[in-house]
Formats: C-alpha cells, sequence, structure tokens
C-alpha cells in the first residue's frame, strides 16, 4: 500500500468542515499533514490550531495564504503589507513553516508595474519572514487569473523573481493545475532545483470540459494533466517534501467531505 | 471621426444575424471587412457568399476556421486534413485571403505529441494552401484552451512552428484576449514582423471577472486589456491590416444586434 506519509490535504479541500473535524478525518486517514488556509483557522487562533494539528499525529505544510500586493492606491498597497506581516505572524504561531503567496494583480494598472508593486511587497515582508523563521513561497498561477489574482503567471517569472531577490526564505511554489500547459515546465522546474529554491508542490487535476474558472478543478486522474510526469520532475530537482491536495470544487463541496477525503486518498494512491 | 476602413467584424461576433442581414448592417456602418465563420456561410454556398460581400463593398478578410488536427486516432486525424482541405476550398470560393487555424489539442495525449500532429496536418495542407493562394494562420489560444482546442498557447510556439515549417503561405494570427497576459509578447510580435508572417489581428477584452471560459468575451474597452499598446507593437512589426473583432459573447448575443453593432463601432474608435 502507498505510503500516505507524504500526503497533505489543504483545508480548503473540505472546505465545509471546520478545522477540528478536519484534523480528525486526516488523522484517521493516515494522512501525513495539513495546510491551512487563513479562513479555517478557528476562534481558538493559530497558535492552539497548530497545537490541535500536531497532537494528532500531522504536519502543519504551509499557511495559505499571503500576497495581493498590486494595488493602484499606495495606501492599499501599505495595508496589504501590513496584512501579509500579520499573516506572518499567524503563519508562526500555527508552526508553519511556510507561507504560500498568491501575489495578485491590479486590472487598472499593466501586469508589469503589478510586477513591480509584488516585489516590493516581498522585499518589505522577508525581514520578518526571516525573524520568524517563515518561508515564503511565489505561486505562478494560470494566465486566466491574470486580470486580478496574479501578475507572475508562469514558472519562469516566479523563478526570475525570486532570483533576483535571493534569498534562502524566499522560494517558489508548484501547482499542475497552473502551470501544465506550459511548454518550458520541465526546464524552469529544474532550474528551480538549481537554486535550491522549490518550496511546495500541489496537485488537483484539470476537467474536460472545465465548467467554471475557479471552483472545479478536478480530482487527480479525472482530467488531462500528466501529474505523475511533473512530479518526476520536481523530484528531480531534490524535492523531497508533501504532497498537496489542493481542490476548489462546488461538486465536491457539495458532497459528504468523508467520502470525498475517501475518494482524494485513493486518487492519490494511483495518480501521484 | 476614425476612419472605418480598416475595421472587420467576425461573423460570430453577430451570430444571432444570418450572413445576408451582417452584410447589409456592416456595410451600412462603413466596416471595411468581414471575416466568415463557416457556420456562417448559407446555402447559396460560399462563392455566392463572397460575391455577396464584395458587392456591398466589404472585403472578406478571412475564414474561420480549420485546424483540430490531433486525434489519438489515425483515421480521426486523417478526416481532420481532409476536413481541412475542404475549408481551403471554401476559403478560395469565398475569395478569403486566409484561413485561421484553431490548432486542436486531444486530452488523452501530450501537448508535445499533439504538436507533432498539428504540425503534420499543417504540412499535409500546405500545398493545397498555396495552390490556392489562400494563406494559413496559426493562431495561438490561450492556455486556458490547452485541453480540447489548442495545443498551441503561446505566440512564441507558434513562431517556432511557423519558423520550423516556413513557408510564405503560413503564419500566425495575434488575438489580444488569448495573448495579453503573456510578458514575452512585445519581443514575439517583433519576432513575427522579422519573419514577415504577422498575418491576422483580433480585438475584444478580457472581462473582469469573466463569468465562462468560452462566451464571455467584452467589447473592446471593457476589461483589462491595453488594446492600443499591443496595436503599436503589431504596427511595428509591419503589419497594416485589419482589425478584426471577435467576441463570443451570450451577453452581446442576447441583444439586439443592431445596437451591439453601434457599440462595436463605438468601442473600436475609442480603444482600438
Amino acid at each position: 500500500m502507498k505510503d500516505l506519509s507524504r500526503l497533505c490535504v489543504h483545508t480548503i479541500t473540505t472546505r465545509p468542515w471546520p478545522l477540528a473535524r478536519a484534523v480528525e478525518a486526516f488523522a484517521d486517514a493516515s494522512i501525513g499533514g495539513m495546510t491551512v488556509w487563513r479562513d479555517a483557522v478557528p476562534e481558538e487562533g493559530p497558535q492552539q490550531a497548530g497545537e490541535r494539528i500536531r497532537a494528532a499525529g500531522l504536519e502543519v505544510v504551509s499557511y495559505c495564504r499571503g500576497g495581493f500586493f498590486p494595488h493602484t492606491d499606495a495606501q492599499k498597497r501599505q495595508a496589504a503589507i501590513d496584512d501579509n506581516l500579520a499573516a506572518l505572524d499567524e503563519a508562526a504561531a500555527l508552526g508553519a513553516p511556510l507561507l504560500v503567496l498568491v501575489c495578485g494583480a491590479a486590472p487598472g494598472q499593466s501586469l508589469e508595474r503589478s510586477r513591480q508593486q509584488i516585489r516590493a511587497g516581498i522585499e518589505a515582508i522577508l525581514p520578518r519572514a526571516q525573524a520568524l523563521g517563515v518561508r515564503l513561497a511565489i505561486e505562478p498561477l494560470h494566465p486566466m487569473y491574470a486580470d486580478t489574482r496574479s501578475a507572475i503567471n508562469t514558472l519562469r517569472q516566479a523563478n526570475e523573481m525570486a532570483e533576483a531577490i535571493k534569498s534562502p526564505y524566499l522560494g517558489v511554489a508548484v501547482d499542475v493545475y497552473h502551470l501544465w500547459w506550459d511548454p518550458e515546465l520541465e526546464h524552469q522546474i529544474a532550474r528551480c532545483g538549481e537554486n535550491a529554491h522549490l518550496f511546495a508542490f500541489h496537485v488537483c487535476d484539470w476537467r474536460v470540459p472545465t465548467r467554471d474558472l475557479l471552483n472545479d478543478r478536478g480530482l487527480m486522474g479525472e482530467g488531462c494533466i500528466n501529474i505523475r510526469q511533473i512530479r518526476k520532475w520536481v523530484e528531480d530537482a531534490g524535492f523531497d517534501g508533501f504532497h498537496e491536495v489542493e481542490i476548489f470544487s462546488m461538486h465536491y463541496w457539495n458532497m459528504d467531505q468523508a467520502i470525498f477525503l475517501k475518494q482524494i486518498v485513493q486518487a492519490y494512491k494511483e495518480h501521484v
């Protein structure tokens, strides 16, 4: 039987469950890790949540998500930086070693300008990240999110920014959903390896057809992504961390989450 | 007042109108050209349709669309080639100087394999294109269509294929909707210019938010694409052809097409 110690599930994947229920279910399924989304942190706060997760035998893999730095308005850019500093404090309290950045984009300005603001935002929060021992991962997003979610849409761009800023606390996250189509993917994953900055690996699948731009991700194996191929590239680049299942799906959120979790484990065994 | 002699509208943009109605309306609006979609060719056939368009004072700009070469099944690949040969004959009868290729993708195989089949398909139809005097344009499609519509998702890929096959009858089509997000776009458009193979320029806009993956394109100016910037790059590359308005939109198809056409003309004047 395939070992599940490197399987990690994002809280948003089983969004209908409160954190405590997800912790219990993931642990019962022998899943190794959990990535916590900000909206899943219960009232008890991140420190208690972290203790709860570890007490169940799960590892806190990362905290999702910071970013959204670009704004046409300077005050909003400062507010975004402040919010990212708060997210770093929460990540540290949770015991998460990594904060994932969905970098943002502002439709009222060029993508170049948004990228300058992303760089400035990352540079502004990097000292706090280092002081707290929490690393940052730039997650390139699919080009269909270039309007409002991210001006960084290829792994090449994420690599270039990480290399330009250059810190052991800054790397990239590879999500097969965003990057599978890119003819440069193998090469750019290898480039992450050379720079030792591949910090996270997210899996799901691209449904054919995809019925919604945001919330119709597929379970591994039900779409057209060659996940095993990408996993091999990632491992050839030296990555030995968790395989994180991150699925936003109205379809799956509407079903019994216990049954869905069983399907996730099965799909992981067969397709990752 | 801005000259409309280089404005072209695709029949699919005003899809509810039969060809004869569209011809009359475009001519009344002093629009210079029309791109004819295959499903818009009336029973009278492509030759009569072409004569009708020219008699109204409009130029036939291109014929949409060929392509869809990749299939896991060899018989289907041959059927696709045969269908493209028929499309070339129709384009010639219509008097269209260009057939636009939406190249296709087959989810059961790798994108690399699909690209090999696209190349084989183009090479199979190129002699007929040349004999008929109809040029072919590879249209790179947005990465969100990499599952079933095109394994060619960036202008770099289209340029590479056009340069590899190399024929005065093969070039590329630049559509702002598919390419606006690409950080390499300016450079790749200039590269088209060096090879004199930029054959078509399509405009519309990317709505924020976009509500549907296929049929929610925006009118120029209502989204986040800097169309004027891309137009400048295209013209700097030596392109002096039509600006083709290609909008798939349930929203606009559901409204009075005469009012919509007035909005198209206005949006063209203000934003292209």
